[in-house]
């Protein structure tokens, strides 16, 4: 499977496609600048009375549950809709689906009305759309869960909803039900600063907005210039601690290119 | 025209104002924290219970429509109104105004209900508050919007609402409609980080909390300020990458003094 | 009095205890991450449709009233009472409380109605419970509380409330009403960066979590590893500024250990 980094990386610095978040707050700062540095143009608004309005002129959509409440997921519902009907990609994250009731069904209902493009979650995340899964440690995957086969969830998800799914953890997992990739770029410490998952989500949701014909290919361009990022800022930063290693996650995707993606990608066919 | 930048920087110092933002939940850490390295003190509150309580022991009050909702934008009726009553500068941002119907109705309110004594944005959305404007591209000016003039499209703002309008973008305009000053400082940059805008709004109440009788001259410093430290944080740490330079801007912000301040500016008359 | 600073350390590493956070958009990010960077695993979930089910599944709550509103404070209630009900810990901290009223009464009915085990803010906010104090500068103590005495306010608020009670300031105070600890660990630039008592809060609560058995104890502990770290990331990155004193709190929190808390903490019985 021919993912064409290179191609990808340039086109969505040139595309630089609008992207609509409905997300939480407590990573959202991280998930514009992110969306920045990839070289797309973000934009967040929840209200009911404009959601919609914003996805549509947008050219890819991400719903993500961290801090839903009643009006954003109304909001995400109708901004679902309205990017399903203009054609547009929606990237969903299940932040903590599996962990409370409330949340779970949330997610289902988003499952089920919008049939978002890709999924990008945890192991507990993805497993509990498809009920495969124990409870979710908060928005941690419970050490339960993480013993599960990842692809096969993944590929569960994928079948079960019809879109892409993707399952991250030490290793990536991206499958379309039929072909499926295990990523293994990445590094420990981003599972010790909050929001390395909502990041890689809204970066895959700029790939996607830049070639939305190609689905698997983008999200897992997403997922690899994620991890990337990870190594790049580790080898960089890692040895001063948490904090600069947060800041140069963002010094590498800016720095970031076509080149460097196709040569640091580590994945295979699973 | 003498900005009298040290003189102003140093009053602020001084006067420590409190700031009340009711702004968006993207940027508002760095809102908070540029407010604190310029010297100001930062309070967000905006719950229509206590929104207008805060803002009558405040010196200066910030709307920020990054995130409006119906909640928050009755809040910042209130408080606006209450600013007036007590004579406290209020800096708008019309972030996104001119890209939906309901942010751009939200922004005409309150420039009608309120009368904001600085209204600062890009080219897109300040001249969406006059009519004179395409459509803003989310939160960024359209490459239509653009190629106006910016001087013209300011002018038109500040005559208009009777207020003192800036339109920040590679050059920054400001202007009460008669005296108008185009400031050069600044550096790309400041654009792939999220909330520069935001944060060169805050400084800018900042400034005019501590100086209200002079609030194109304060408008004038805090554009100036925050661009400054754009140049030197670039300098700093520009090579490093995005996330660095976006570190170092607060940097600069909490070094900065009046001496470099007035030194560093790049303005002219225009 | 024996605080066991590097069992403690080593116990919170272990146990890495849930910690569920209904707190302020301001300083979130931070929150989660300092949660993160001190051994424990946050989550953030304010809607009164799950906010109790996450406390359910949580070692210890953290209540903020930084951008409190009418939902979220309903959300407090519901979820500090689930609290109790199932004994963790709640460690309260009253944002502005003594500013405006909708916000004092706020924390009053927190207290009355939940009675958090720890409750921590600068002297205004805390002498403000008791009706000690005069009016809270916003989200900062004012100079008049500033001369009182900071141990006096602390312990009629411990008495009062039957909680450990906590007033950070240029030195720090906790106390449960009978044993008072003074820690003079910190710097004063931890002032001029926005969220450093909110980061104090949740650290304090993720000790609480991993040893609800000595609250006092891990209330110490918590404001201790919070002053150490900024000590470490001002001799670390303090010459270059705000924005990477800032960054080096992470870099400081992840790397401490029992060995440096315990060698670095600067307490007496007062």
């Amino acid at each position: 499977m021919e993912l064409e980094l290179k191609v990808r990386m340039d086109r969505l610095r040139k595309a630089r496609p609008l992207v609509h978040h409905i997300t939480n707050y407590v990573t959202v700062n991280d998930c514009a600048n992110i969306t920045l540095a990839a070289g797309a143009s973000p934009v967040m608004a929840d209200d009911p009375k404009e959601a919609a309005d914003m996805t549509a002129i947008a050219q890819a959509l991400v719903l993500n549950l961290g801090t839903l409440n009643e009006r954003t997921v109304s909001s995400m519902l109708a901004s679902g809709r309205k990017a399903r009907e203009i054609g547009i990609p929606v990237v969903f994250d299940p932040v903590g689906c599996g962990a409370v009731p409330f949340r779970t069904a949330a997610a289902r209902t988003i499952m089920e009305t919008v049939r978002p493009s890709v999924v990008r979650g945890n192991i507990s995340e993805i497993g509990s759309l498809c009920g495969l899964t124990a409870r979710t440690n908060g928005v941690d995957a419970s050490s339960a869960d993480e013993a599960l086969d990842a692809a096969g969830v993944a590929r569960a998800a994928a079948l079960r909803w019809g879109c892409v799914a993707a399952v991250t953890g030490a290793e990536d997992i991206v499958t379309d039900g039929v072909r499926t990739l295990a990523i293994d770029n990445g590094c420990a410490a981003m599972a010790r600063v909050t929001g390395t998952g909502c990041m890689c989500t809204s970066v895959t949701a700029a790939f996607c907005g830049a070639d939305p014909a190609h689905l698997l290919e983008s999200a897992a361009a997403g997922l690899i210039f994620m991890g990337l990022c990870g190594e790049i800022a580790w080898a960089q930063a890692g040895g001063r601690g948490l904090g600069s290693f947060h800041t140069a996650l963002f010094d590498a995707a800016g720095q970031m290119d076509g080149e460097t993606l196709e040569r640091g990608a580590n994945y295979h066919e699973a």
